[in-house]
């Protein structure tokens, strides 16, 4: 963003349905700058706050199909009289170089629907930045007048969870007839997860996708203690598409929203303050120094954490 | 440590070979206390540093074989006259609940040889704070006159990576003839290895056990882009254990070592700072007024982060 903006104006361009406004708002949220940050804070502030959204986060390893999957529920809600907003994240590019996609037309019949908003690349970075960045981002949406807001996690990684801290129901998207060595399931998505779905039941027959979803469902309880609903559906022909949409809704209402966000928020805080205090720390020269004491060993890694949060602390 | 210590006289019966004096100065490194850190420092600084040790980190989940491995693995050695300290890490403790383990007598042979220490309970906490403690009672190990330390991973959670950072060979074990499934196999796990053990080959037979190994090995190239040794053994019987550590010695021998332990203090330093710093703002009045509006929704988390910054490192 060089130049000046007038937020007052680009809130009501965003609330008056501009689609290039909401991606000036939304690319505002994602902004690392800080200035922008202050930008995007005053935003929100005039944007109205919608309570009653509904934000999902959709998981899955490349190739679960989660755009073919993605295409098919978001065109079944438009089709309902929602208006559906999609966000992609990629917490993991820090780590495995990021996503192969970020291409609008993954999602073909989507991306040019009037009443859906396809945000065409994955918001990169930080495990704390991306999370908290992408959550104004969400906020942003629903201030354009969605009401239905889709995240999806793109690459892989260790960090999918982050996704929980975003929306009010997890799914994550297995493939049915696949090695389980070859989805590179995490323990950690299964813990958080409101919603598995076994997605490309076409390919495999609906007796094996039953099968696999029966033991799905049978690990999920052993693991969570809990019984975590487990679908088989079709992304490519849009079986089963309905079921999956009537068990968000019921996962959603089973649980109080306004509780879950309020929560949501101050984990969002706590990282982003490790965020800004790194930042902080990191801008120092006492830190490159340190950096060399404790890169030859002549100073032990906590000694110098410690010295320099008292420099930093002490220094203005 | 409610009472004094004696730094110098606690150095001095630790290089001496007291055992008592080991376990007191390995809980000092493991302490969270900031008195017991500068402590630790001071411990550190009088035991003799080997970069000549070999650290050897074992992960895999609870069922894998790892405390029947490590016997076997650790007795192995010690008949082959080294010394051999076992510590334990439970990086997921604060999510999960932690591990079942920390009983000596599930190392019944290891945990009474005067040629080995086994360190009963794991190492718990946060993810940055079991590292740089653990990193420096891997030293207070070395100081002693062990050799060899391995460092076991038990829990389960998203962060057994974090063993790599402490050690300079990283191997997981899986278990011959499992559903991968229920094995709850990471791929953040499977980045990071540099050898694959195929455990229980005893339980399935040779055949199933070396088919296993293959489909290992052709996975792992596929992912790594590289060929990652993948070796069946029986923890129990002791059959492949020779082949295992030899394949351990040639990864420890192919990196340099003074590199890796180099870079990864400067990892522990990041963390042991972001820890610090988030420490010292949780302790400030102004973070429960932040948390309360951000909780309220009345303050963006991104700008609470920012405002309880400035006044950190304003206020003094």
């Amino acid at each position: 963003m060089g130049r000046q903006i007038d937020i007052d104006r680009l809130a009501s361009q965003i609330i008056a349905g501009s689609r290039g406004a909401l991606a000036r708002g939304i690319t505002l949220a994602e902004s690392t700058r800080p200035r922008d940050a202050l930008l995007s804070d005053e935003l929100l502030q005039k944007l109205p706050a919608k309570p009653n959204s509904i934000r999902v986060g959709i998981s899955g390893v490349p190739g679960a199909g989660k755009s073919t999957f993605i295409e098919t529920l978001g065109m079944y809600l438009v089709e309902r009289g929602h208006r559906v907003a999609v966000l992609a994240i990629d917490p993991s590019s820090e780590r495995s170089g990021g996503s192969v996609l970020g291409d609008k037309t993954r999602m073909q019949r989507l991306s040019i629907d009037e009443r859906a908003y396809v945000r065409p690349s994955p918001t990169r970075g930080t495990l704390g930045g991306v999370s908290a960045r992408t959550f104004e981002a969400i906020r942003v949406c629903e201030g354009a007048g969605y009401d239905i807001v889709l995240v999806e996690t793109v690459g892989v990684g260790q960090s999918e969870t982050v996704v929980a801290d975003l929306v009010d129901v997890t799914m994550a998207l297995f493939v049915a007839g696949a090695g389980d060595s070859l989805q590179g399931i995490k323990r950690g998505i299964l813990e958080v997860i409101d919603l598995l779905v076994i997605n490309k039941a076409d390919s495999v027959g609906e007796e094996r996708a039953l099968q696999a979803a029966a033991e799905y469902r049978g690990a999920l309880r052993l693991m969570r203690g809990q019984a975590i609903p487990v679908m088989a559906m079709s992304g490519l022909t849009g079986s089963g598409v309905a079921e999956v949409w009537q068990t968000t809704l019921e996962r959603h209402g089973s649980a109080s929203v306004a509780e879950v966000r309020a929560l949501q928020r101050t984990r969002h805080f706590e990282r982003a303050l490790v965020e800004e205090l790194s930042a902080l720390a990191r801008e120092t020269e006492k830190h490159a120094e340190m950096t060399t004491s404790v890169t030859a060993g002549t100073l032990s890694p906590r000694a110098a954490a410690r010295a320099l949060r008292d420099q930093l602390v002490a220094s203005t």
